[in-house]
């Protein structure tokens, strides 16, 4: 019998010959991630069921990238909780603060691997869908189960197919397919499935923009948001892992031909315009010039979503072409890794960004999640590349945030206000 | 009469021929600076006595610095209460977020006039005495009458005078000197008194080294750190003016020969050797060798204190030739600037500390006062090179501080525990 991508994974980490979508199967788990605030939780409840050894120390991996440097005595507290334990266990794969952002660190550092399954406590693991893994996020005391049997419990989700074609216009990014495409299908329009993302488009993508589109997945309620491995991938993953030390063989999985999907979109993105998701919903999707002349007051260049090397160059060209940025409003930009870090730096970005105003941060999570730096005051108006603009998420309850691709964020930062960067 | 440096700048001020210590004079205000934090409550008192104008928008200076970008939504309020300030009041000079400390942020574009008197909402104010200038911290509410009237009542300190004299060696800096002299002196021992500090070693000092010097003269309990401008000073506070077009015409004050002073310490460094302020006090100075062998936890390299352009090339030297810093601890350093940011990256400094592994976070206060990031947790033992280590001031009541100097602290970081950085 015929099978999707997801199944197949999910058959294989099950050691299962065939699963259909509703079965219930204990998955053998690839990599399991915590960071430094779901990590505790998960390290508490390990402690009080009395395990005392976790199932593999060179399968967990640890990375710390919300609150750092440490921005409370409590996060202070939670660092040194977590590095105890990387003692304790020999975690081989800890993370501390210099390294960035875990679904960019997991990536970067071989710890994706194709065809398996992924667990992180965090919701946007589905990152590592783009890596044509099956990869989503568990709570902390799940993932302690994890630690503790390397296994976990799924139920096989039906997979949504979304067949996207044609090629994108010079200002548009992933970004805006994936925010279109949860504009189409709703916050909850994929419930406990998993998302496909397949099609020319796609596969033309470079890995960087594929990961865009997966981060966002669970916005759409997605359980994984996956994309078949292809030349790209493989060659990004051996790099990797060759790279750190952490090569191991690993099976190109693809969903097979006649597959059956509960449903299937066909996608055409040749007109695609830039888009932004609106206060305060994800899937509250508007073109830019829809919203065209919101007054705003910071503009946010980073995460998990839109941190790496070609989101820093397409802000900056943008930055660059049009002399700079408005002098009335902050831009923060924030690489989503030590390693993105030094590439751009490398380029000369870090330097412009200074030089036209930008405050760039140390990679972090940044103001992504309202948390560690970059927050919005009362009535205050921010333009994020992150993936969340729920009410109160970059801050303030009273502050609104509009998501958006690097080029539109940084059309943005230009103008000062909201603007289609095609109208610059 | 003859007059000390301190009591001719105040008796210009104050429009009299003659001081003496323990007069009371009301001096005009050439500068007055507050920052994020001490701003709102200055603002605030100023709203509350009815107040419309401030004296003159063009001498309040006001740049953000301790909680940059915002880390919380207070954060985010007061930046939005002193935007709104800066632009009903027009207030020319105002630095966002972008700029870095305000005692680095007001030399390097031109506010500080040397022979006049400065006042800050911050208690490193005195760190423009490097530049001869009478500058001293004052509170918030004492701000808000200076912002009404352009003055404000001093008494005319005594004057303790530092002969410096002899050349440092080459582990040595001037926190080694000033660190000493605290400890020499006591935390209290220049309380209320203008410290001056003079001799060949001064003359023979860079700009920076010398506002090292003159930042820490409230760690002494000094009400101002004088050094006499000379050449060196004049160049840089005219190139500051011009390049940021705050050119004014400036008097330079220096004291009278025959001047008298409450105390005159001759003070020779040749032999003097790397030296830390060690847990909870400033003035508790040893050599660095008697707590060689302290395991630590992180090292921060930055602050008003030691994060210019030498700093960071002296840290940097140490880590380079040392082959990096160790993986076991943190190393966080701030650039105390945008403008000492840009000239490390044009040095290719932050690539390399990057490389090594060092967090560089965006110019600001940073960890120094235990609020914005790089807090200390319980037990935890930091190296800084910024000018405090009262109990908790970096984070946890049960964390220990010990100041150093920049190449003390990349020692430290080099060998992950306190070094002399003569037996690296």
């Amino acid at each position: 019998m015929v099978m999707t991508l997801a199944e197949k994974i999910l058959a294989k980490a099950s050691g299962n010959s065939q699963v259909s979508p509703g079965d219930i199967v204990m998955a053998k788990v690839e990599t399991a991630m915590v960071h430094d605030i779901t990590g505790p939780l998960s390290v508490n409840t390990l402690k009080k069921e009395g395990i005392e050894k976790v199932w593999d120390n060179e399968k967990i991996v640890i990375p710390f990238d919300h609150q750092i440097p440490a921005d409370s005595i409590n996060a202070a507290e939670n660092h040194i909780l977590m590095r105890n334990f990387v003692k304790e266990q020999g975690i081989k794969h800890f993370y501390d603060i210099r390294e960035g952002v875990c679904h960019q660190v997991l990536p970067e550092k071989g710890h994706v691997v194709p065809g398996t399954v992924i667990v992180g406590a965090d919701s946007h693991t589905c990152t590592y869908g783009a890596f044509g893994s099956f990869a989503t996020g568990i709570g902390s005391t799940d993932m302690a189960a994890v630690f503790a049997t390397g296994e976990l419990w799924f139920k096989v989700p039906e997979t949504m197919y979304f067949n996207i074609s044609g090629h994108l216009k010079p200002e548009v990014m992933s970004k805006d397919i994936i925010l279109s495409i949860i504009g189409m299908v709703g916050a909850d329009g994929a419930t406990y499935k998993a998302a496909q993302f397949a099609g020319e488009t796609v596969k033309e993508m470079t890995i960087a923009s594929r990961m865009t589109m997966s981060n966002m997945a669970i916005e759409m309620g997605g359980k994984a948001g996956l994309i078949e491995p292809d030349r790209k991938t493989v060659e990004y993953v051996k790099t990797a892992m060759e790279k750190n030390n952490t090569a191991r063989p690993f099976d190109i999985i693809i969903g097979d031909k006649n597959a059956e999907y509960e449903e299937k979109f066909e996608i055409e993105v040749n007109d695609l315009e830039p888009v932004m998701a609106c206060p305060h919903n994800v899937d509250n999707v508007k073109t830019v010039r829809e919203v065209s002349g919101t007054p705003i007051d910071q503009v946010f260049i980073g995460s998990c979503t839109n941190g790496r090397i070609e989101d820093l160059r397409a802000a900056l060209n943008v930055i660059e072409k049009h002399g700079g940025i408005s002098k009335d409003i902050r831009v923060i930009v924030t690489p989503a890794s030590r390693s993105v870090m030094l590439k751009a730096l490398d380029e000369g970005l870090i330097q412009k960004f200074y030089k036209y105003g930008c405050v760039v941060t140390n990679p972090s999570c940044s103001a992504c999640m309202g948390a560690l730096y970059g927050l919005l005051g009362p009535k205050e108006v921010g333009i994020a590349t992150s993936n969340r603009n729920f009410r109160g998420r970059e801050g303030s309850l009273e502050s609104d945030v509009y998501l958006a691709s690097p080029i539109t964020a940084a059309a943005c930062a230009v103008k000062g206000e909201i603007i289609d960067p095609r109208d610059l």
